[in-house]
């Protein structure tokens, strides 16, 4: 195989909507109380919702510009690609890249729905929630198939509801769910807790996917409000690792052994060394602690069980065998800074050509495509989707893809020296989502 | 290079200090408020200082226990090894683990000291730190010259005070301090804060050596009370990479190139992964966060200053020449359930067997010496040191090693039959620590 010969899925990108998203989707008073883009006084994209605003775009959604130009600014639509919001543009962006298919997480509502938990009227936001899903499995998703895995979110705060719209996307063809990690977080019980029974017994009836993706629940910590920012950015994706844990421990995986999560962003290179010291608390600890782990070991369990997913990491796929081949999944996280857009490809390519051909078809698209039971070759041959055929295709679009200029400045004043710090990018943060910082106070 | 030749030093142990600790170090007032460790209504011995309680045995000093017994409940020294309190039994027991040399960390002002921010009286409890590192390096360390590294803590809320400490241990022939991992967490300024330019300046004028052990600051983050308690357990050691991750970023680095930080129980197979993500996350946002990382690479500044300290990790010993050879040493965290008393040459040595015997020094002994500027063999010849050699001197002196049931009951109630969780785990330890978590809230 050579780099041009890949088929690349990605199984964690982003969307920041378009403020139309709602209009085919609702009518009437569903659609006058939906979430409203609206410029503020400053020039900034925010929704508006039941009384609060959620900042615009996803913070963060970088691609395309100029590394000077990276932070946490951008905060209105005409500050991005247009591939962030418009789905025919995405394409093009995925076709220069590479990328056959991509399964993306919203920003409206958050990663998981997470923003709704905190609105005043419940059963209208259950409302919304379908339309959210309906336009992104329908409009979004729907406009090119085979292209996308459609990823829905829940109205988690009513049990029933969220049995309902699992049934009602699963009927629509969606298979994977986005749910947070900790839903502790949002005033809900923990995943150990009854309240959860038939929400795993319906992902498992239905043969659906969990996505646990990082910042959707558990905060990733940071030591301090002095702490530069480089420390709290690269200690993310890690940071799943505590939810990994937790749900490692959950008693639905012995219930359902044909159960799938997907940790979306926690990337791979720490998976051996967790999953070894899983083994080993476990070993010495099983005889005192009830623990369910009597004959299965912890890193049985979480080989069946868990999907891992990565952007950039040689050294975890040096290090296969200790993760499991069936077990890893690329991504490109694409809008955001850590995306390797658009040269995907070139980065991959050096980090998994040691393996085999067999071993890199897993990684590369095999493992999503079972893991999330989407099959693009449905759609298309592989020879249509590898990413020398989707480059030529993007070559003929005459797809732009230098870096460009949307801010015109540094996003920090030109005579501060010291590091950006946590700090200052919460005080940032804090000015995007006013309303929302001052509910959660 | 067979198993019994190896020359083990552990950076990693504990003491649980026994009642007659201050006598020999404090007279009159002093003495008499000196903390004083007695026996509570149930039998458990309990430190009282201040008009606080403190548990008297560090929780979970399970050594020698069968494993059925583990948990968190000796509560009292009878319940204990007595090498736990002993320094004499303690040689024995590292005579017959094949353990040359030790680090031990206190228990009754915490691993750090940490307890004492609480308490009313800082000018006492100065007095009282002073007393504690005169007893634990003359007393402890100073029984047998050559077998144990001295480490002293500090009264960290006085920078003046906390100069003059780390002055006198050092002249003492102390090299090594232990202080909380983020002073944030103990109402002190962040280690980014110009309050602790002065301790920097002093470690590196005094070439002495910074402990940041787990459990000192951050709390390990668990995601919910009902959370069973072994996904806590397996993911604490990890919890130093927030910390890690912080202190990467300190510009005292920049200053004094010979810093050196020990993260103390940390392990060490996660590090690969942690400094190429650091390398990753400088790559794409050095440019607009002032960051220090401009030339010098994290993963480099990493090497330079960090040693990464484990008990059992094969997978990091498979791969430690993305670690470095130079940046690792052994723990054994006797008498913690982690522990591998006293088998630890049996456990060891098939992780680093495939190594060369210069790379198996430097990890069982050398780069415990050269980052703790610790010299065993000032006091002893290397075959006097051997795992063999020590092992032959226990059996002459007949030191029992059989498990030795101590509690007589389960730690929980029969009838139970779901996981013990962290929340049941914190509820015990807030039976034992009443005072302590009263001042907290």
């Amino acid at each position: 195989m050579e780099m041009k010969d890949m088929v690349i899925i990605s199984v964690d990108d982003h969307i920041s909507e378009p403020p139309d998203m709602f209009k085919n989707h609702l009518s009437g008073e569903a659609l006058e109380t939906a979430p409203k883009l609206l410029k503020d006084e400053n020039g900034k994209d925010v929704w508006h919702y039941q009384g609060q605003t959620f900042a615009s775009v996803a913070l963060n959604a970088v691609v395309g510009r100029p590394f000077e130009e990276y932070g946490m600014e951008p905060t209105s639509l005409d500050q991005l690609r247009e591939g962030v919001y418009d789905v025919h543009e995405r394409v093009k962006d995925m076709d220069v890249n590479g990328v056959a298919a991509s399964l993306n997480f919203g920003s409206v509502f958050d990663f998981a729905g997470g923003r709704l938990h905190r609105v005043p009227d419940k059963k209208l936001a259950t409302t919304h929630i379908s339309a959210y899903n309906d336009w992104h499995i329908d409009e979004w998703c729907g406009a090119y198939p085979g292209r996308f895995i459609p990823c829905a979110i829940l109205p988690t705060w009513d049990m029933a509801a969220t049995i309902a719209e699992l049934k009602r996307v699963s009927d629509k063809g969606c298979h994977t769910i986005s749910i947070s990690e900790n839903p502790t977080c949002q005033g809900l019980p923990s995943i150990h807790n009854a309240y959860w029974d038939p929400f795993y017994k319906a992902v498992n009836d239905l043969d659906m996917t969990i996505c646990l993706h990082i910042g959707g629940g558990n905060p990733a910590p940071h030591a301090s409000m002095e702490t530069p920012i480089e420390a709290w950015i690269s200690t993310m994706p890690m940071s799943i690792a505590y939810a990994a844990s937790d749900w490692l421990q959950l008693e639905a995986l012995h219930t359902f052994p044909d159960m799938r999560i997907a940790l979306s962003e926690g990337s791979i290179g720490w998976v051996p060394y967790f999953t070894e010291r899983a083994d080993f608390s476990n070993s010495r600890h099983k005889y005192w602690t009830n623990s369910r782990f009597q004959n299965l070991k912890p890193s049985e369990m979480f080989k069946r069980h868990f999907l891992n997913c990565f952007i950039d990491d040689a050294f975890g796929l040096q290090n296969i065998q200790f993760i499991g081949e069936d077990n890893i999944a690329y991504e490109c996280d694409y809008p955001h800074s850590d995306t390797l857009w658009p040269e995907v490809p070139e980065h991959l390519w050096p980090t998994i050509n040691h393996l085999t051909d067999a071993q890199i078809d897993k990684i590369t698209h095999g493992n999503a495509m079972r893991w999330f039971r989407f099959d693009p070759f449905q759609h298309y041959r592989r020879e249509e989707l590898t990413v020398g055929a989707l480059r030529e295709k993007a070559k003929a679009a005459g797809v732009d893809t230098s870096p460009k200029s949307s801010l015109g400045e540094r996003p920090l004043a030109e005579g501060d020296v010291r590091p950006v710090t946590s700090g200052d990018i919460m005080k940032m943060f804090m000015r995007h989502e006013d309303a929302e910082q001052k509910q959660d106070a």
